[in-house]
Order: C-alpha cells, then sequence, then structure tokens
C-alpha cells in the first residue's frame, strides 16, 4: 500500500443492514484512499465463546450480515469500475460456523440446528482444531463486499449480485485485487461478514464467521466495461489446503445443482463412516475447508461436479 | 507399482465405441494386474499435424471417443468397487483442441467450427505454445475411463455415469487412485479419450486431445459402499498453474449454469480485449487451462461460479 497515505478507520458501529442508495455514507474519500474497515462477524456478535446449539433457533434475522460503511468514493459514476486492493486481515480470534435450518446446500437433509465454536491464534493464524478430528488451515476473506445497487429501496444482504455483495468466495483475501461495477454515484462502497475460512461453495451457508479488521485500498478507473465481479490474485489460492492432496467426491447428474449436492453428500457420508464423525458436524467441516468444483459441464446430457476434500486436515 | 508384475498391454486395436455389458472381454485379469492402455485419441486419429478447419465439419461421429478394452477383471461383482491406481502416461506429442458446433457450454455463440493444433515435446511436458498468444502447461490425464453399466444393449459413450465414463476430470492424472462402482460381473473396464491439458469444465467440448500409453492397476475392494466415482489425489492438483495466481471472472445467477456461462462469457470477453485474440481462439484456451468453481451456492436466490484463468499462460 501507499506509504504515504493516511489510513482511516470506518468503525463498526457504521454499520447497515441490507444494501440502499440512499443511505448516507459514512465517509467520502477520494480515488486512492487507504481505509480499515472493522467488520463485525455475520451474527453481529449474537454468537459468542458461551453460545450453546439452542441459541442458533433463536437467531434474530433482522440483525444478519451486518456491512460497515457505506463510503462515498468521490468522482464515481456509473459505468465506472471501483478496484478494490484488499491489504490485509486482523481477525478476532473467536469463530463460529452454523447449521441453520433452510439454508445450506443440503437443506433439506439437514434440518436440525447445529454449532461449532472456534479458538484460533489471531497472530499466528496456526490450523484451527475440529474438536478432536483434525484441524483446519485458515485464510481470512472477506464474505460481503460490493456497492451500492442502481434500485431504490432497500434490497436484503443475502443474495449476491452484479454490483458484488455477499459473493462468499474464498479467495477475496490479502493481496487480490477485486472490481466492482459501479451503479449509482459516489458507488457507496461496504464490507463485512469476514471469515476465518471457507471452502468453495460455503455449503452448509456458513463458514468460520469471524469479526476481524480489513485494510483496502478503493481506486477509480473511469469507463472500464465490467458484466459483473472480476478478481485478480497474486499468486496460488489452494496451497494452504493442497499440500496432502484431496479426497474427491463426484455427483453425476443433468444438474449441476443435483450434482453438486450429490458429490457433497458423498463425502458426508464418507466423512461419517471413515472417520467416526456426527453427521451435521461432517457438514460444516466440508463449508469450512472442501471445494466444489465443475469438472466437465459439456457432456451431455451429464455433468460432473466434484467436492474435493483436503487430506491435510487430518495429518 | 508391484515389482514383480508383468505389465501386459492391452493394444488400441482393442477398442470400442460405447459402452455395452455384452462385448466380449479383450483379456480376463486377477485382480492386481498392471496393465498398459494404448489409448487412441479421442477422434479416433481422425485429426492429424496436416489438418486444416474445415475437417471439424466432416469428422465422423460414429467413431468418436474409442475406448480401449473391456477388461474382464476375475472376481468382480455387482456391489463390488474396482479401484484403479493410474500410475503413468506416454503422450504422443500431437494434439488438437477443436470447437464442435452443438458441442460446448457455449455452443448458441460459437457456432462456427474452429481447430487448434498442438505440438508438444512428449518427453519434458513443457508447456505448449498456444500460438504467439502464450504457453500452456501440460499435466496427461484419462478423459474417459469406466465400467461397463448393469442396463443391457450399447449406451452412448457422450455421457459419463455412475459406473464413470466420459468423466472428464482434470484430476484422474499420475498418481491418482480413482474407485468405481461395479454394476456386472467382471467389471469390463475401459479407457481412452486421453488429454494432455484441460481445465475444470473443459468448457468449449474438448481439450487438448492426444493419444498416450497409460499404465493403470486394476484391483477389486469387496462390497464397499460407493454411490458415484471418486478418487484421492497423492498430492496438490493446480501447481502446474497457479505459480502466477489467476484472473478471476464471476457469474452471480439463480442458476448454476447460467452463472457458468456467465463466467466464461466475461474471460473471452476480457482475452480478447486485453490480448488481442480471436473469441473462438480465446474460447479454446480457456478449455484447456481455465478452471470453473462454485465459489457459492447457498446465499439464495443467486449464486456464484467463477472462471479462474492462469496467469502463468502469459508469463
Amino acid at each position: 500500500m501507499c506509504q504515504n497515505c493516511v489510513v482511516k478507520t470506518i468503525h463498526s458501529i457504521n454499520n447497515h443492514f441490507g444494501w440502499d442508495n440512499s443511505l448516507e455514507p459514512t465517509a467520502r474519500v477520494a480515488p486512492g484512499a487507504e481505509l480499515e474497515f472493522q467488520c463485525l462477524d455475520s451474527s453481529d456478535g449474537y454468537f459468542t465463546p458461551e453460545s450453546v446449539v439452542a441459541d442458533v433457533s433463536t437467531m434474530p434475522f433482522d440483525k444478519i450480515n451486518p456491512v460497515t460503511g457505506p463510503i462515498f468514493i468521490e468522482g464515481a459514476q456509473p459505468g465506472d469500475v471501483l478496484k478494490v486492493t484488499i491489504d490485509s486481515f486482523k481477525p478476532c480470534g473467536f469463530g463460529w460456523t452454523a447449521n441453520i435450518p433452510g439454508f445450506g446446500l443440503l437443506a433439506d437433509q439437514f434440518k436440525e440446528p447445529a454449532l461449532t465454536l472456534w479458538h484460533y491464534d489471531k497472530d499466528s493464524l496456526a490450523p484451527a482444531a475440529f474438536g478432536q478430528f483434525g484441524k483446519v488451515p485458515l485464510k481470512p476473506f472477506a464474505g460481503t463486499i460490493g456497492v451500492a445497487p442502481a434500485a431504490a429501496g432497500l434490497h436484503s444482504i443475502v443474495p449476491p449480485r452484479r454490483v458484488g455483495g455477499n459473493l462468499d468466495i474464498r479467495d477475496l483475501a490479502a493481496g487480490t485485487t477485486l472490481y466492482l461495477p459501479v451503479e449509482v454515484e459516489g458507488a457507496l462502497f461496504s464490507m463485512g461478514d469476514t471469515h476465518a475460512a471457507q471452502g468453495d461453495g460455503e455449503v452448509c451457508g456458513t463458514a468460520i464467521e469471524s469479526a476481524m479488521d480489513v485494510v483496502v485500498k478503493l481506486d477509480l478507473i473511469k469507463s472500464m466495461p465490467l458484466a459483473a465481479p472480476r478478481f485478480s490474485t497474486p499468486g496460488p489460492v489452494t496451497r494452504h489446503l493442497d499440500t496432502a492432496g484431496y479426497e474427491a467426491f463426484t455427483g453425476v447428474a443433468p444438474d449441476l445443482m443435483d450434482a453438486a449436492r450429490q458429490a457433497v453428500s458423498s463425502t458426508i457420508d464418507w466423512l461419517c463412516r471413515e472417520h467416526g464423525m456426527p453427521a451435521e458436524q461432517a457438514y460444516m467441516l466440508c463449508s469450512v475447508c472442501g471445494d466444489l468444483r465443475i469438472s466437465e459441464v459439456v457432456d451431455m446430457p451429464n455433468w460432473v461436479v466434484s467436492f474435493y476434500f483436503p487430506k491435510v486436515v487430518f495429518n
């Protein structure tokens, strides 16, 4: 980052629920500004080290996924692109993963609430213990990062959109540059929903949800064509996971969603059978470290989705 | 592989088109056998270093994707699992990639035939030149690998099934162990459709299609539950691609197929704009080295699919 730039802190008290282009900006900055965002976890601090599984059922849904912001970037106009250089993360050391009934890829199979609490070393970011079963490599990133949509009114925080938002892309980590299409004057950038670890897919619906401070730089690119979010990683993206290889399970089906569901179900079956894990624990473990990949999408009429579970978890 | 086992060669003359459990086995082997399969390319030798684009339109579709086999494994019964340890590949040094009208993720956008011929060093397997544009890292694997289905009759070679077949999984490479559900007595194993390189998705419908000899070991596991193919990799799977990081483009949509199509379309737009590549060339390049990943599949109602293009191609 720029050595001469002052990093301004955007405090977590300046958070909002949902996207709305009529929100008053928390700050106005010139392009090139470096900002530190204090990001709350996606439960807005509801889950604590004392939480129990019964708390999942009483989670207040009007308080999920607060994002810190919005930031007005001077000169930003519809048709421009906001370039977000993601610099660094300071995680808090506590996290949670839950199965929330009604959410998740296998919501029909996992109807009961479940909760895992995580305690990790926020300085070393050494792999975090998952009970007695194994250790999950960490790679902090921002789950929700975006700008305000052009359409008026309040828009739910849950779905991602063309302008970003709840993208939950594991590789929006330190060093990555994210490009977002601007739809309103000033762009109105916000971020939150920070994760200490997640696999591609976020299959149970939550990651290692964890509050953190995030430093980013906001630049403006005038009149760049961009249909949807784009990002550029400075190097490899799976080296924290891949050293010992993968156990992978396929789903073969004429629908990608069905194939994805089959692949994850088979992985859970294997974790239960070979590692003696309760099914809901296996589901949450898959969500924080396993990757959904589309192996082939052209051999009509059946597509192959593979779920890659990293063996390093058990090493 | 076993030092004392004799490797038997299954010659490419012993090939068949489609899966049929009434085919006479080419060989009968005991579990533990090591075999070298001479695999034809997926055009059955139709494309040669002298081929031109007009040849794509006259490709004989009754001769696509020959597989070498079938092999009867003694003692194999329905409900067992065939364990295939993939040992090594001897590629031929020539390959082709085509856009075949009617096939591919973007068949509606790419209606004209296109053809790329590849010449690579079969010993060093150094990255292969893609015209003047860049170099594609190689990682040979078998695109089609499977056993006969229980259902009687001749089944098209094109779609993969529960028993494997045209899986086109990039990581079925040297060192990987593949597990296949057995549905008929003797299993009736065949393989072919070898690729010198492919990205996850095989988006244009073909990879670097290339004839090779492949050594595998066939073992039997009695009565193992297995819903669909499973595989285990001995180590990392993307290190040939990931050193310089990725340019990634997202698709955000309520349907995974739509999201995948958006992500690949945006990548092609970028390759044309930034690297001066004709669109059909960009499409074929994406197919041989770019990876489709499901970033999130839980943030209702919009899912995110990201296409990861490896920057090393242009380094």
